[in-house]
């Protein structure tokens, strides 16, 4: 290649032409070795947020963030490994229950999950409300774990890729967060570092969501199936519903109870109907099912059967859980004072939203206000009814688990102002919205 | 003010909200003190070549970087002084034509000019052709020759708007150059901190100019207009013609002998015509003419009278230059041998690329390839037909004044590149196209 040029690369990219793989690849390296100033790489993020970039360089941007630190050989598994990722959102523990459904189908599936911001927790932290549960595994111990149960699912590598986390440092400062193909490239390169063969993205939409629109969020799953396409792995992205709160759970012990709930055949429906969902289209990716209705059964059977709930307990317990407290959930940490908040009037539950409940489950001390925060995982929110419900004044709308009852005073107006209820029957509006494939 | 927030600054500007002039003005000063990480401030730069700027924010923008360093007081003058400022092109060395004109009619002009970059000269480095020429003034020497002579012409004070030159070293490294009101706020930062009351642009617009179409040099224009008015500063920009060089003579020495032959009465049409104008607006604007016809006749009786000579002469003198060598320009530097380039065939000159007249003067030594190139005052090229004249084969077309014979064969067929011929009689363009004033 051509010398690499920082500032011709700017100008290209501010004029929308173009970089080529090459240019891209020096960039990203560059970048990570500091050889390019940091004020140049922010000039072209900004000129990549005002022109975006082209299909390629994207891809190219992508794989070479990938490859900018660890990178796992999935390849010595000796079958398609999968790996599932949702951008997240109020009592989101999706894959606490899709995971362990597909390794019980016989489909490795390898996650990796950073540490939640906001609300409420990650995967990740959501696990480690299970006493022993250690989510920080060498590359060692995280392939051996896989080997074993055909499942694990361990916190970020510190050192998975490094350009990524220091690219998104740079957008941070400079107002170059919103940027779509950048956001996709952030969460693919971390897929792309992992190396599953499938990969399924849960993008939620509506308030609860980091992105609130139909039309931008199509455009995220599209550019991320986009990516992990041309990378040569097999990508879906599902679109689901985050204008209410998933479940009825929100808190981080709290979620693997009714992940726990839902893996032995009870837990709310709409967790159940994506995780069965998810699970499907997955055991499809993988080549295990021939098509999704298969898969689907497949994933009923395996909770049914209690293999997914027995896979569950045996990967907690491959990764230094107490296994007895995923049998015994009342051996979870459970909040000091639970306080019922009953209904203000009769009626419909027409909506809750979302970041009412998530905000004030954060401040209960479930979520981080800052990176850093520790997070406690017992408190949190549980809802006793949810939208469409008929509800009489008086009856129990919600519990608060807190440390006391003070702080369970503190958050019960937030949480109640998410509540609007109707004279008229409420129909939610369907969970799964679209289910994105890459282009035949 | 609210406390400021860089990135909320960049994120409004990004999504083309105002930022207020106290926004602005933390900003500047911010990133002058080296407050601001330079890769916040390169995002910026890059988020308003995307969007632009208000209006309120670019005044305030070129007034916070004018204000960033010195200022001179020009109120001690007494009466109002006026600048002038060309955007540059081959062949220009109008302001040595007009400010003697203007100050030999009354109007004091305080004129302080930057090193040219680029295929030939600024002001300045013409200048110092004349021996003993000093353009390097302390502010109070500034001072003194202008209230004496009524004219100064010095180099640009290191500390005359410091921000601005920050701010452009960061552009040229981050791809932010082309940016017009980047571009407007910088030309009139300097203006605006040496604070005459009255400035005349003169814009070129075409091959040889920094910018080469109307479109873009009318906006150009209309936004330093808009600057300097909102500033308080009566402003004016004359739109000319930069599509063939300006006069005969390209090269310092050569040019300042143009410049003394046109305040003697002679010279070159274009160049007469052009200065002429220029200093007519001039004297409107200082209020020493009611309109432009009577300008124009005030500026050619300085001519006719010798005053607006022996005022350049003056002016040379008092800033330590050889007097006799503007009374007898051949005791001003000559290169040692001039090489005369005949025409190739018969014909009318349809075109001289302005570009590679400037080159060629470039590469005999007239400019500077990169900042800090030393230059040759004597070496350059003077046209002897230009666009429009009969030109039968063989008669000469240009001379090339050069150190030796080797180094005008090396730029020989450079400059004959640029010229075309035609069988039929040429009209050249009109010089100047239009004239830029505020709105009322």
């Amino acid at each position: 290649m051509a010398e690499f040029n920082m500032v011709r690369a700017i100008e290209r990219t501010r004029q929308g032409e173009p970089l080529g793989a090459a240019t891209v690849g020096a960039l990203v390296s560059g970048f990570t070795r500091g050889d390019i100033a940091e004020y140049q790489t922010a000039a072209w993020l900004m000129a990549v947020l005002w022109r975006g970039l082209a299909p390629d360089d994207l891809t190219a941007l992508t794989m070479a963030m990938a490859r900018s630190g660890d990178t796992l050989d999935l390849s010595v598994i000796g079958r398609p490994v999968v790996d599932k990722h949702s951008t997240g959102g109020v009592g989101d523990k999706t894959t606490l229950v899709v995971a362990p459904i597909v390794a019980a189908c016989g489909v490795p599936v390898a996650k990796m999950s950073g540490r939640g911001l906001g609300h409420t927790g990650g995967t990740v932290d959501k696990l480690e409300s299970i006493p022993g549960f250690d989510p920080d595994l060498t590359v060692a111990r995280f392939m051996a774990v896989l080997r074993r149960c055909d499942l694990v699912i361990s916190g970020q590598s510190a050192d998975l890729a490094p350009a990524d986390g220091k690219l998104y440092a740079l957008r941070d400062v400079t107002g170059t967060v919103p940027s779509i193909p950048l956001i996709a490239s952030s969460i693919m390169s971390k897929k792309l570092a992992i190396g599953a063969d499938a990969i399924l993205l849960d993008v939620k939409v509506g308030r609860g969501a980091f992105m609130q629109t139909m039309p931008e969020v199509m455009e995220l799953a599209r550019t991320m199936v986009r990516i992990g396409t041309d990378a040569g792995k097999r990508t879906v992205a599902v679109i689901s519903d985050m204008g209410r709160p998933l479940g009825r759970a929100v808190g981080n012990a709290l979620e693997v109870i009714e992940a726990i709930d839902t893996l032995r055949g009870g837990g709310p429906d709409d967790l159940r109907t994506l995780a069965l969902h998810e699970a499907a289209l997955l055991l499809v990716m993988a080549g295990k099912a021939p098509d999704e209705e298969t898969g689907g059964r497949m994933a009923a059977r395996a909770i049914a059967s209690g293999a997914a709930f027995a896979k569950f307990a045996e990967v907690v317990a491959a990764q230094g859980g107490d296994r007895r407290a995923v049998e015994d959930p009342t051996l979870l940490p459970h909040a000091p004072t639970v306080t019922t908040v009953r209904a203000p009037e009769s009626g419909y539950i027409a909506d809750i939203e979302p970041l009412a409940i998530g905000r004030a489950a954060m401040r209960l001390g479930a979520g981080r206000e800052r990176k850093g925060d520790s997070i406690d995982p017992a408190v949190g929110i549980m809802l006793r009814a949810t939208v469409g419900d008929r509800i009489e004044q008086d009856a129990p709308l919600l519990d608060i688990h807190a440390r006391d009852a003070a702080h369970a005073e503190r958050v019960r107006a937030e949480a109640l102002a998410g509540y609007r209820f109707s004279a008229n029957p409420v129909t939610a509006s369907p969970l799964i919205k679209e289910t994105v494939t890459a282009p035949a």
